[in-house]
């Protein structure tokens, strides 16, 4: 039996017990959450947040690429949330590579380079803010009023705020 | 106070009582889920995924785009991760619009139209197929011989197979 063959026995009983049918689709709290993909970051627990509750956006890193941007601007356009939470955390697999050694050990393995950065950065703080900047730059946003940045520490549990536009 | 300030309150209530100090880096199912952003697909809910378990990359649609192929990458290359679970859902806002549309309807607003595709889909299932056949065409991605593809059920909470390649 495959891992995935063990989440779905979960999910079988999640639906189970299903008692969220009436939810609609616009985020509730107009909220949408940006945060790195990795497996100890839970936003769900972090949060607080439920079914219905906000959009949850997550990739390696927690980086705002063009995809994101993509993501927040359907977000806010199309379903109307307002708020922005960045999320990045401690000991994230972001710092301990290069972007010049990653594209160069790919084209090693495989033969292609990617034409995609990988970005990797060096200073959790620094990239929380490069990604506020990204946003504030976007002209696809409508509101950048309330973006807030965050590093989560995963041997504390803490949430530690690194900067917001108001 | 605003809608974060509520959420800060929360992680304050979810550090006092943080027991995962010792978690690794690598998720230990092995497991990277690529899900929409929606606010009503809780995977950690549904899968019943715990901190530690699972990357969960997120983004509209939960289609597989340039920074998913980036972030599976990292996942599979540099945490371990062979498993890949895809989840689109039902009643999802990437039915309700054209990709022209879309573009059309921001160069309108803001004078500037997007570079990049909204990645709006007419059909649920074919998607799902077109996110595997994505990976699957990605020299990227070292393993992809068990990637599954699923649509969760909004009205029931059920998460219903569309397509695997084993």
């Amino acid at each position: 039996m495959s891992v995935t063959d063990e989440l779905l026995e979960n999910a079988r009983r999640y639906a189970s017990g299903f008692d969220k049918a009436d939810l609609p689709l616009p985020p509730g709290k107009g909220v949408a959450v940006v945060a790195c993909m990795d497996a100890r970051l839970n936003p769900y627990g972090v949060l607080g947040l439920s079914e219905g509750d906000a959009h949850v956006i997550r990739n390696a890193g927690g980086v705002v690429t063009a995809d994101v941007i993509r993501s927040l601007a359907i977000s806010q356009r199309l379903l109307g949330t307002r708020e922005i939470v960045l999320i990045h955390h401690t000991d994230c697999g972001m710092l301990t590579f290069t972007d010049d050694d990653f594209r160069a050990q790919v084209e090693a393995d495989t033969g292609v380079r990617p034409e995609w950065a990988a970005e990797a950065f060096p200073d959790l703080d620094a990239d929380v803010r490069q990604s506020i900047a990204r946003i504030t730059a976007s002209p696809f946003i409508p509101d950048k009023s309330a973006i807030r940045g965050f590093v989560y520490d995963v041997k504390t549990g803490e949430l530690n705020e690194v900067s917001r536009t108001r």
